[in-house]
């Protein structure tokens, strides 16, 4: 498929920039952030939804919808765009994150992973090479390689090996690509070890893959040491190819890791918290539940402008939360992903604007984020 | 409040008529089908998606929002319609329905009815004044009277003295009535006993109200014995005042109850039925989780012009129904009530042309309903 990555603007400031990624699906500007839709679907919205929210790509979970529908199923009803009804670019992980994730119910070796479905507890074994053919029967515009996402601490002797075999696994990758398959991501690895996120992008770099994920972060290590492997991380990256950092994050992780040289994102924060009732607002995060919130008129958020805010009070958004209504997570989602997605339209007018440490300043002070930020520039 | 109900025409060859209710919200014609909003929101839709269904008027419970979040609440947010983002005209039921089901945990006097909340167990009494008090909080455009609903079978005797009791509740109800007041509906009871329905319509045509619903049908007698009550009653009810059947009901039975001359309708049938993955077609019901659609790249219905069916295959809503995606409901009740509504228009329009027997003889036959229908004109 047709990929390519422009940085059109850098931040003289920061590492910042700002860029184009452009897919047979259309094109996305960066920083971004990609809702995830685990199962075929943003959980709870239409495409239309998102579209009017402002989202310009999303992500797709591999490892879910290879045990549900299956990846032939997609492939033979059109590929996950028809299927799931989004017209534009899909990025797809690689299951990685998730097969590591269910901890004793998969086994590791040189040739792949075996797991146990969730679902069922079948068994199945995945390969680099059977990650690839799962992402190309999707349709995917953005693939990723199998990769293993150690856990946070884990010792320096594992992360090595492990590191060095995600590499591995990314050569095989490249060994059976295919002229028409998706955009192929290389994924930086080396948990918090220096040398070993180091050696791992000089390994990557020098085989051929369009752009570079960063794992194995927001694992449980503390916010610092985000912050600290990024700085290490980035700078070695090639200046013409996109950064993606996996499973990120919070708005304040987004906004220091783009100011470190990120360009994209997806994490589940936005939507898992909307269900849960946690709204973020331009003046900190609250909770819908809350008494207080009984007989209050206003909307969310007055400075937002997004559909929930337009029409809707915190009293009958607490309402259908305690009632268990799925408007509640619909109308919570749409405003907590707009919250999102109005963050990165501000982050990249500020980068355009040359005011990012401005916006940063502000963003953090608004937050009383001073003490918890750790990055300086 | 305003109202008006204007016969706009008669059918010549059943008791069917086309009408209009006007109301400070905004008029529906009629005949037509409300769907329910229990907890002030038609489960899992937005208001914009409802008009864009065609729902003209909706129906919300007077029991769930007495209970929560309270309506002395919603009328300090400004009442229902403002709570829940709808501007057109809302019917509220008496809660009579609700708490007479509630069984062993209610106890019914002349005064009113002692009863627990189903969330938190809590004691209440509701008596017909309460009852409109209630109703008159939420802002109602039509409001119901307190009535019994007694089960199918119930013996003679009882269903007389409940039925005497329902219209003594509609006589102390029209006395605390006030000028501002939604439209009142009283509500005829009697059970299966011809002589017990007949009172009950003279008694409740002695007294001054909008509109008379039919209660007490649906609760499990015989198809045909639904059609006997309504052969009986409807005839004696003023022309020049709407008819709602409450709580009815299948395609059929609301086509067949048109013939007899009732002008609107309630029920959760197309949305609880959404929820549980069955689906309305013009071929009948399907069940959308049944394996045969696995890979079925068709759209629920191909004659159907709803958002789902013109954008989602039937493959595409079994994965969602399976993988218990809150994109399910929405779509399948967008689906469900969208065939509702466009099966009230094409009735409608039937009337209008003076073609419904057609239409009727065309509807049964292609759902095979010859033999279960026993109406006969």
């Amino acid at each position: 498929m047709a990929f390519r990555f422009e940085v059109t603007q850098k931040d003289s400031l920061s590492q910042a920039r700002l860029g184009r990624v452009e897919t047979d699906h259309g094109s996305f500007t960066t920083p971004a952030f990609l809702p995830v839709g685990t199962q075929g679907t943003i959980k709870s919205l239409t495409p239309e939804e998102l579209i009017e929210i402002g989202v310009e790509a999303i992500l797709g979970n591999t490892y879910h919808l290879y045990l549900r529908p299956g990846h032939e199923t997609i492939k033979r009803l059109g590929g996950l765009h028809t299927f799931m009804h989004w017209g534009r670019p899909i990025l797809t992980d690689s299951g990685g994150f998730q097969i590591f994730s269910l901890g004793s119910l998969r086994k590791i070796a040189e040739e792949g992973v075996t797991f146990q479905s969730h679902l069922d507890g079948s068994s199945h074994f995945l390969t680099p090479e059977k990650v690839l053919e799962i992402q190309r029967a999707l349709g995917s515009d953005i693939a990723m390689v199998l990769d293993e996402c150690v856990p946070y601490p884990s010792p320096y002797e594992y992360v090595k090996i492990s590191m060095e075999r995600t590499s591995r696994w990314a050569e095989r990758s490249l060994e059976v690509r295919r002229e028409r398959d998706p955009a192929l991501f290389a994924i930086v690895q080396g948990g918090v070890y220096r040398d070993l996120r180091e050696k791992s992008v000089q390994t990557l770099m020098k085989m051929e893959f369009q752009g570079y994920a960063i794992g194995g972060l927001s694992v449980g290590e503390p916010k610092s040491m985000m912050s600290e492997v990024l700085k290490w991380t980035t700078p070695l990256l090639p200046e013409n190819h996109p950064r993606y950092l996996m499973g990120v994050g919070t708005p304040e992780d987004i906004l220091h890791a783009i100011m470190l040289g990120v360009d994209f994102f997806d994490c589940v924060l936005p939507t898992r918290n909307a269900r849960n009732g946690t709204l973020f607002t331009s003046f900190g995060k609250i909770s819908i539940k809350q008494a207080q919130y009984a007989e209050d008129k206003k909307p969310v958020d007055e400075t937002c402008t997004c559909y929930t805010c337009r029409h809707y009070s915190r009293a009958y958004l607490r309402h259908l939360y305690l009632s268990k209504e799925i408007l509640s997570s619909r109308l919570n989602t749409i405003h907590n992903l707009f919250y999102y997605i109005e963050l990165l339209r501000r982050i990249r007018k500020a980068i355009q604007e040359g005011k990012l440490l401005d916006f940063h300043k502000s963003h953090t002070s608004i937050h009383g984020l001073e003490k918890e930020s750790s990055i300086h520039f």
